[in-house]
């Protein structure tokens, strides 16, 4: 079997640990691994199948003879080098928002568009977090009855902000515990015992990009730009795993069954539904799994055609590190490296 | 100035203690107060305006003398003893579920629908948190522009549950911070780092119960069945204050900016909305203030006349307590007592 050259960029981070351990699990046909990040971490060591392997500075030439370059390490990172490893033969698959709204970078969820990656010019797009899990359950849905608008309000983890950020939540709350005030620094007001309503940047219109995401990145995915999406981005004091509450729209009549037949058999997705058992996703239960966990699915009787979902994955996998590597052996698997 | 006989039945609970601090801060014209809990919290003392007063176990004959009645000690206490407290002359105003639908029994939140309260034969029921801070920011917008649809996500405080449960939230992140399990008799999974889609008991229909009082505690305070809510209720790692996602359709169009207007102006409500200088309400800042906090206010473009809000209020005042006591003066200014 052919290996790959593979590169990690921003490999001491959140989504590249992740990203190591998952090529490791999934046994991905990996020649030589190469971990870079920024000259901030040159020197550090990160564990690759039992061997450490110490971490290079991330430039131009790192990328000589790599197959598969996998980035985590932000937009400026990706904007910078994703095309300097393009132009050195390496085929690029980025975590960041720099390219996914680029009209010639596919944005794919393998489970949901794998079609689109053949269309790629060197670069695929790996979608935001909260949009992979959403839209991995509305794609059956929308196949089925066709989506017309979906109200989304999100209940994030602070893994999704960083390895700093876990840091910081556990930190407030030990102070807060001592009786004594939180610091925060990643945050702008303590996430412990406490929602903010604020993630990414926002605009003019009252929206935080996150919630732009949400729509922009579902019509692209879905290739459809008649679904409407209106979000609510929350960041809530939970490590790992976001949650979202999704109410939909669609054309044609769904029961409750109907959607819960439907998504039982859809590829990536888990159906845990039977609330007077007690058992519906939850973030606690969804960490370290692959699947995306599907549950209290309900018809909204307020009106027609109406279904609410609550959705939860582990954002750091499915919503960042194992759709990047399913993208790369979706791309392995059709010949496309 | 008259003074009354008032009672606090479930005095030791997490709401009984805050109603008795409100009752101090806001001088409501005590006589004599009277706190009552179950037998097992005989003996016990609570403080009110300095002085520390035996808490009596509550039975029939407690009522004799009272004027007023502070009922917060869940459904089965007040299903036995509100009618009893009545037949004794004083007038209950309930924080149970136990009335709330009675057609008999005013639903009152007193900045919304103070005119019922006249129509009461004995007992008012106070509303349940979630829907106390949703209508309170509801009813001048259906005023402006009448309100077709509510969709809304709860990030609700353990506090809601009463003080065991906020125990049970710090004793389970102590247990996380040192690496062991974390235990649960309050609710049917650890919450700490969690959230718990699960709120009070769900039905056939996959609904749970609070997610239908907000949907019918609604409908009835705000005088209007035409009102369509569709809730999706979860318990989230805070200590204390309700937050909502609320997205509304209207009949009449209106603007953020007519809605921020609006808003700003009515009773009981403080708008703080400006996200670019990070300003939204949060839990951390409600905590003890008696206003409606809201914020987020935009346009939601995925439909003809949408809005979408953020609102968090301090669930054991005005969510609970403030309210209670807010209905008490109510009839008191209105001589109802």
């Amino acid at each position: 079997m052919k290996k790959y050259n593979v590169a990690v960029v921003g490999a001491t981070g959140a989504v590249g640990q992740t990203i190591l351990k998952i090529l490791e699990e999934r046994n991905f046909p990996v020649k030589n691994i190469l971990p870079l990040a920024s000259a901030r971490s040159n020197g550090n060591t990160v564990e690759f199948n039992g061997e450490k392997i110490k971490v290079q500075e991330a430039m131009p030439s790192s990328f000589a003879g790599i197959d598969i370059a996998l980035f985590s390490a932000g937009r400026v990172v990706s904007v910078e080098l994703a095309p300097e490893a393009v132009k050195r033969g390496a085929v690029v698959i980025d975590n960041s928002n720099a390219f996914r709204m680029d009209p010639e970078v596919p944005l794919v969820v393998p489970e949901v568009n794998p079609e689109h990656i053949k269309k790629h010019k060197g670069i695929i797009a790996n979608p935001n977090c909260s949009t992979i899990q959403m839209v991995i359950v509305l794609k059956p849905i929308h196949d089925a009855a066709r989506i017309k608008r979906v109200v989304v309000s999100t209940y994030q983890a602070v893994s999704g902000t960083g390895l700093e950020a876990v840091e910081e939540l556990k930190e407030q709350i030990k102070a807060i515990l001592n009786s004594e005030n939180p610091k925060n620094e990643i945050y702008p007001y303590p996430i412990a015992f406490n929602t903010l309503p604020h993630i990414d940047v926002f605009d003019d219109t009252g929206y935080s990009l996150e919630e732009w995401k949400m729509l922009y990145e579902t019509r692209k995915i879905l290739d459809d730009d008649s679904i409407g999406v209106t979000a609510t981005t929350v960041r809530v004091p939970v490590l790992n795993c976001h949650s979202e509450s999704v109410n939909i729209e669609t054309e044609k009549k769904l029961t409750a069954n109907m959607a819960r037949e439907i998504l039982s058999k859809a590829p990536g997705i888990k159906v845990i539904d039977d609330p007077q058992m007690k058992r519906y996703p939850l973030p606690n239960e969804a960490c370290g799994k692959d699947e995306v966990f599907v549950g209290r699915i309900r018809e909204d009787f307020s009106v027609n055609n109406g279904l609410n979902l609550w959705i939860v994955a582990d954002n750091l996998r499915k919503g960042a590190a194992l759709n990047a590597v399913q993208i790369a052996e979706c791309m392995l698997d059709n010949a496309l490296i």
